[in-house]
């Protein structure tokens, strides 16, 4: 009896085995909270072909089992058996292509020369036995003990008294303390930890977007990646953009509905990690959290609603220290957890941890930070001032309202070519397996490749009758990409996903333009251009650029970052210094409210085009399109106003 | 249709009245957890006489519902009913003559020149509102806002943070910040209140002893008692002493049990008091407790086994200031929770706090301070030394463990004199109303008086013979002190309750001998002797000298300081330099351990007389006793050793 899923991978199924089980069996990770007990109705899996038996459908809606979802835990096969695992299951754990990447991670850290120190230090204490003649209290032996190693006016939580006297007496009165103690503080006391454990040490990296939500496991004795995790931010249930979440939040329940969601995420992806690795909670004793100021509140169970309330004031910008106990994480429930500082309410920790990533703080010449998440944030500047603003580019980059949008891992397509002549597209797809879905990058390479190819106009419109690839689907017109020869879909990109694709890119466009003019710079100032967003592996800059998404600067002046919030995180899970500089780079950035500006409505109109209205913008587009055209397509292209319909 | 106390009370009954409803409304407390909706099964009542019908008995156990134990909110009378309130149910508020001595408690905080400084600081904050150009996080409005007036390096819990937005709001910008600024810790934000709230604001003061509790609800504005609620200690009913309690402590949710009883006890008496005087949780913004170590330690939920085993040493002698929310208090859930230090496992907060209310610590004359509470601390010391030791008293001056025992409240006969000629007593009662039982006051005295008239002889044994008053009871022979000419029991003192007072003036008397001998002083020395418990208004000193409880020194050397851990306790409530000087007290003691001491077993023995087998150490009780007896009486009290059978 087979288990075949839809990226092709084959399972064994046993005897009277759940499909849950059989995935657990073969590493593949589904979203499922309750660990398989049928009690969170989460573990949903679509089945393509296959007989099976229910157990229980939990809290599946009607429309949902009769599109045969149905959930993981109990889903019992009768024989072989299809299924796809939807979007919102999805939960990925150990994509080798992605830890390889990090490898580079601790010499960028080394790259600025800092000393290698995590949130939490920890020391060795051999305490002298209590006697009678010696019969000062536990907790003034271990005052005693510290002051004689120099740590002084230390405190003490009641978390960290109610467990001490017994790991004092069991572990013979030999410790470690591991402790907290930021330079603007007095130093706290956080756990004991038995003489006799190995001094294993872990922490945790997490980068929760309004779409996806991805986590480094971290050594912190050396600062290596043991693993990643990501999937989906479950909040995605409540809305799929930052407003619709904060309305969500002041309905009642509403904001714990949130919270739940994505400390659900964290603590799924963070507890199979730690069950795949043989880690104990406890040894996880700090974690690092980037996000934007609305993701940052949430995940701390605070309000969000002024956020969006003229005059757009948050909470606060610099989250205190405070425990993982208190974020409900699964991890050691004395771990501080250090929170990116955010900087207004649309320009959050993301934006701090991704620009001291890029270095951009630290050199003389003027550079262009983009991070094209859902929200689209945008900096400009150098050593001496920077300038931000949100520009609300949406979530389809990162695969969301794409009707084939997935995010960039196996099975997604990150490159696309077309045939000019043949109008037949080459794919190619992360971790070369069968196709699931499109990535940013591939959602890229497909826009410019339809454009140049002329499968689509200026406007994003399919050119009908050019290839039998054109085709009316469900939603209207669609490219086939990939034609599925088995029981699943096959992959599309429709005329809807071009026009959010167009508004996505226009929004990041005009971004950059209003940004520049606010303080009165040209494009050409900029010397470069740090791309963050996870698109996958790379991002095809001359695509971007063919498209109008990206400005037409020399190529050498791009950077791709990768998920640059993330790299953000796990600078500051190790290092003292460089959470000080985050919090300059917070203090530092002048924000600029788009949203009230006229400039940028303006800017916004004229880049839905492909690549712009103005095509003197894009030099290089307007060469390259001459030498591919008819002087009047030519003609057509670089004068769209006599064109608009 | 009337209920009737054996106190003579009477409450005119309503229609369909249960008897915990007819109680409250009169202004009698009794312990229920629950507020009368029959969960806790703890308003129990015993009734005497009458009519009535039971809706649900509880948890009570067989034999409490055939002795006519029912719980008051479940109990219906259907005609004229009498009850009696048991000690477990009883809880006193408002005790008027209490709360008349508490008038010269302010005049006793004035005496120590002290700065009034309560544990939570009270500021008025006019935030600007916040707008785009000024459009920094609430919570950096607020720390800039407090540096404006020299509050620097401000901490925020996560408790703070979480409602703080909403207050900002709502209040329009102007706020109340309480928060906590101890010396030795950075300052640490608490709550916000509206302005519009008037400013009140109080506090807790609470002894926590063995066998009883004791609250003062204090308002901070001026120090004035405001009322006095008191109960007996529910962890009796897992152990009368101690050591029993720290075994049941070890038995699995056994510490939880008994945290829960005294946590029960103090929410019980406070939310009675602030039903009383209409005042909101949130305004009682601060606590001070003074308990002996293990009950400090059970306070806070700290497992206090190591107490017990050698080499006795507790996990903390001080204790961090955690907050009401970590205590589980019932008062505002950011109240930062003042606990005595304690000293050693056996002498407690309840001594440095006893110690403080006296001030024998600023003096250089040599005091004696004898707290006889159910554990009996002694300590002796000046301005330069203080040594201390425990001698385990027992409970019955506190009226446990004494048929007849009762708390110093209204009701207890707290005086007793008895004719030297037809043996007939007259006895005082607190409140002049029927008396209920005996407190300590009038334990002394009935010791003391008849042995002086010869009922009980040198060994505290009734002469069968001499007055009709000398009857066999259930326990076997005892005194009748007073005569219940209703339904209600009569008032008595046995040879069992007698043999336990022994013991515990023995222990007491046992235990100056042994420190004084420790430290190679004899009892002249002592110029002033502090005697310190809840006995009643007052305790006749040379009725405790007459027994052997007190050295034999002159009268005027003798100051009764009540409740001392009570008022150290309201001390430390109002003043940082009195909070820091009990930190002092507590520092520089020094603990003798008297359990393992052959000397003090000794003493013990010897103290077993009335008034001690060495009649030489009492030369006024010998005075007055050869005046009263014939030669050959006096010589045979005076040779006890001749006399023993």
């Amino acid at each position: 009896m087979e288990l075949r899923l839809t990226s092709d991978e084959i399972i064994k199924l046993q005897k009277g085995e759940d499909i849950y089980s059989a995935l657990k069996r073969a590493g593949i990770y589904i979203i499922a909270p309750c660990g398989g007990k049928g009690i969170c109705s989460k573990c949903k899996i679509k089945v393509i072909k296959g007989d099976y038996k229910v157990k229980s459908s939990g809290k599946l809606t009607i429309q949902e089992k009769e599109t045969n979802i149905s959930l993981a835990c109990q889903t019992f096969p009768r024989g072989d058996i299809i299924i796809e695992i939807p979007k919102e299951s999805q939960l990925v754990i150990g994509d080798k292509i992605a830890i390889a990447k990090t490898k580079s991670l601790i010499d960028h850290l080394k790259s600025y020369n800092v000393e290698f120190s995590p949130i939490t230090k920890r020391v060795f204490l051999d305490l002298p036995h209590p006697t009678i003649s010696d019969s000062i209290s536990d907790l003034e032996r271990l005052k005693r003990s510290l002051q004689e190693i120099g740590v002084r006016n230390i405190r003490f939580s009641y978390g960290f008294v109610s467990s001490m006297n017994k790991i004092l007496r069991t572990s013979n009165w030999m410790v470690f303390l591991t402790y907290v103690d930021r330079e603007s503080l007095y130093p706290e006391a956080l756990f004991l930890s038995p003489s006799e454990s190995c001094n294993r040490r872990y922490g945790i990296a997490v980068d929760i977007g309004t779409t996806t939500v991805v986590i480094y496991l971290v050594n912190l004795l050396n600062g290596e990646v043991i693993d990643i995790g990501s999937t989906y931010n479950s909040q995605i249930r409540y809305g799929d953009d930052i407003i619709t979440r904060i309305i969500y939040a002041t309905e009642e329940q509403g904001l714990n509905d949130l919270r739940d969601a994505v400390i659900s995420d964290i603590n799924t992806i963070v507890n199979s990690m730690m069950q795949k690795h043989s880690i104990e909670s406890c040894e996880i004793d700090s974690a690092s959290i980037s996000a934007n100021t609305t993701m940052s509140h949430i995940f701390w169970g605070l309000d969000p609603s002024s956020i969006r309330e003229d005059p757009y004031i948050p909470p606060l910008n610099y989250f205190p220290l405070w425990k993982a106990g208190t974020a409900k994480l699964s991890i050691n429930q004395q771990a501080p957890i250090y929170t990116l500082p955010c900087v207004a309410s649309y320009v959050g920790g993301d934006i701090a941890s991704g620009i001291l990533a890029t270095k951009l703080h630290h050199n003389h010449e003027i550079a262009l930070f983009m991070d094209i998440g859902t929200n689209g944030e945008i900096a400009i500047g150098n050593n001496e001032w920077i300038v931000a603003a949100a520009c609300s580019a949406g979530p389809c980059f990162e695969g969301s309202g794409i009707k084939c949008g997935m995010r960039a891992t196996i099975g997604a397509i990150e490159s696309i070519k077309i045939d000019p002549t043949t109008y037949e597209p080459i794919i190619g797809v992360i971790g070369n397996v069968t196709p699931q879905g499109i990535c940013g990058s591939g959602m890229i390479d497909a826009m410019s490749e339809m454009f140049l190819t002329g499968i689509i106009d200026q406007k994003g419109r399919f050119i009908v009758g050019k290839t039998d690839r054109i085709r009316k689907g469900d939603e209207g017109l669609e490219y086939l990409f990939y034609r599925s020869d088995k029981h699943y879909k096959d992959i599309v990109l429709t005329e809807v996903d071009i026009e959010n694709l167009l508004r996505a890119k226009a929004a990041i466009y005009a971004g950059v333009m209003t940004l520049l003019n606010e303080i009165g710079f040209t494009i050409d100032v900029i010397k470069k251009v740090y791309i963050a967003g996870g698109f996958g592996n790379y991002i095809n800059i001359p695509k971007a650029i063919m498209l109008g998404m990206l400005p037409d600067l020399p190529q050498e002046r791009f950077i791709y970052m990768g998920n640059s919030s993330l790299t953000g995180a796990y600078l500051c899970l190790l290092s003292e210094e460089l959470r000080k500089e985050a919090e300059e780079i917070a203090s530092k950035i002048t924000y600029i409210e788009l949203s009230v500006s006229r400039r940028f409505m303006d800017e916004y109109i004229s880049a839905m085009f492909l690549p712009h209205t103005d095509i003197t913008q894009f030099p290089t587009v307007a060469a390259l399109l001459s030498s591919l055209m008819s002087p009047k397509q030519f003609w057509i292209l670089t004068n769209p106003q006599d064109n608009m319909s």
